[in-house]
């Protein structure tokens, strides 16, 4: 093939690198942060339903899914927009607003959609190291320059679970020019703890450039579904709407997210769990001495003393598959997901045997 | 917004106009080609089975569902892949390879996806008109400069019901550049009586540009849960595996497409339901004396006296949904699709009483 038959921009995209899934009965997966109590029932029950109409195309505007998101956040409905998982959003945006050549100002040691979608419509990324394993706002804004379009942060921040705060996302916001698009992913955001999240639908009720990520992959236990939803002003939304393929989210992703929304009993039992969880986790690792990052999402960071990809093998030749965070630039960090107490306690029983 | 803050290309992108969907029970919707037994029942299990993990993220590489469609196709793995809808495939190649500027040629009054990728990715859309309905491929080689990069052809043509003959598409590939990449829409392809369909297979075995384009939209009654899958030689899926976002298909879409492949009842039932129903609409529109197109897919174009956009109201008020080929550019055609027979009877009473 010439090398003029590509596009320039793929020749920078790397490979997606996912976590492994288990090819064994009895091995546990604590890999991708996916709900450990599988999808919610009253979801199912909806899937159920509206396959038998699956001859059917979907509807492409999703509307009753945007309608019930709309009125849960207290937004308009035209400010809403759902997508075949949030990375597609991601990608609509790129395609509606990213020019050639533009910036796009990404934390270093975070999820790779980001690069990717900004690769893919040659923008060019431009990655600020976190301090102390968080997002450095400050050297963020220092960052931009004449051609910044996009900022993409994410909070709780896939890997290291530590949030960006109200406070300083504002002062972030107030010091950001207003033509440039924050993208706040915020995937994680229904397992949070503390109460200082960001208010970011307030500035997307305000108009500016902000779109807020959200997930039924995580919280809602949908990841196989592809669903993911996104807030930002009308006008940036419908401009992401001319550039969206008409039948993006399924049917089947459609019903199930809504009735997911729903199921409260769910929704408590998966928070109250990921609550002693990660009580559980930090008390046994600080038995252990190992040192972790303090989390607000259903993942725990873990800061091994030996390359990760050894750990992860030694693990997964147990029966437990993690995260090596070589692929994020931290060799020598593991991300856990959070599990149900038994995978937790097969987990830390595992790692302690791995390490020691 | 700054008229700069828009990538240029969006500006020429147009909405995409839907079939519509009843509101109504009873109305019976033959607008969007959609197999009017709803869904394949072994579909549905699999379905309903594979939904108990939906937690768990979608294989991003299809596996299981693409060793099935190499084995069908007698292809190899590598040269399959599997995409949210064929439109997603049809992207993923202009994200792969369709640089600025290059030109895209596609043929007039056709699936208006093809000019919606050429224009996402900065590329210039040549249209070249039919001739009798049929895709012109003399004037398209014709159309060819040093800039054309794509080609797409779509046989069965939407909305004509058309095909391109085998001879026709190896003469079109003998004189075509062979640095030209071809894209064969098949979405109606299992519903053709005609023996003489292209070969195109033939030609990704052999290495040549060309990329097939499958669905499970139609023939297999799935056109909701958004699965397509595309056969090229192996370089060029790599390439579109590089900008493919990773979990693009859902599980549920891997599972039902999967157990679809091998419902050969319903499929058998569904071949044969659309000829009957075929020869029925024929001898009902000849009675009428109304001007029609032979069809090899599932769908009959008619010539009508006057507006579409007025017979589709008067049809609706009738509890017929069709489509008005207006946005097509055909403003005094509409196409109907197959339906079973009470569907096509309903269809053709409510059409006499309309045109009478």
């Amino acid at each position: 093939m010439a090398e003029d038959f590509l596009r320039d921009a793929i020749k920078d995209i790397k490979d997606y690198i996912p976590g492994k899934t288990p090819q064994k009965r009895g091995v546990i997966k604590l890999a991708s942060n996916e709900n450990p109590f599988g999808p919610s029932p009253k979801s199912l029950a909806a899937i159920e339903k509206a396959a038998k109409n699956l001859q059917v195309y979907p509807d492409q505007k999703s509307i009753l899914l945007r309608e019930a998101l709309a009125k849960k956040f207290r937004v308009s409905f035209d400010q809403v927009i759902v997508g075949n998982g949030s990375d597609e959003l991601m990608q609509l945006a790129a395609a509606a607003f990213l020019r050639p050549g533009e910036e796009v100002i990404i934390p270093e040691h975070t999820f790779s959609l980001y690069e990717f979608v900004a690769r893919l419509f040659d923008g060019k990324p431009v990655f600020v190291p976190l301090k102390g394993l968080e997002q450095d706002l400050d050297a963020m804004l220092k960052a931009v320059t004449q051609k910044t379009k996009m900022v993409f942060l994410c909070s709780p921040h896939n890997p290291t679970g530590s949030i960006i705060t109200r406070k300083a996302f504002h002062e972030f916001l107030q010091k950001l020019p207003k033509n440039v698009l924050v993208t706040i992913d915020e995937a994680y955001a229904e397992f949070a703890e503390d109460k200082t999240l960001p208010e970011s639908l307030s500035y997307v009720l305000e108009g500016r450039n902000v779109m807020v990520l959200r997930t039924f992959s995580k919280f809602y236990g949908l990841a196989g579904l592809r669903c993911g939803y996104g807030f930002a002003p009308a006008e940036l939304i419908k401009y992401m709407f001319r550039v969206k393929p008409p039948f993006n989210v399924n049917r089947l992703a459609q019903a199930g997210a809504l009735a997911a929304l729903e199921d409260t009993a769910f929704l408590k039992m998966t928070y109250k769990n990921n609550l002693e969880g990660k009580k559980y986790l930090y008390a046994e690792l600080d038995k252990l001495g190992l040192s972790y990052k303090k989390t607000e999402a259903n993942f725990i960071l873990i800061n091994i003393k030996y390359p990760a990809d050894e750990l992860f093998l030694k693990l997964m030749g147990a029966g437990v598959i993690i995260r090596p965070l070589t692929s994020f630039g931290l060799p020598q960090a593991i991300r856990v997901s959070i599990g149900t107490k038994e995978q937790n306690k097969k987990l830390m029983a595992s790692l302690e045997k791995a390490i020691s």
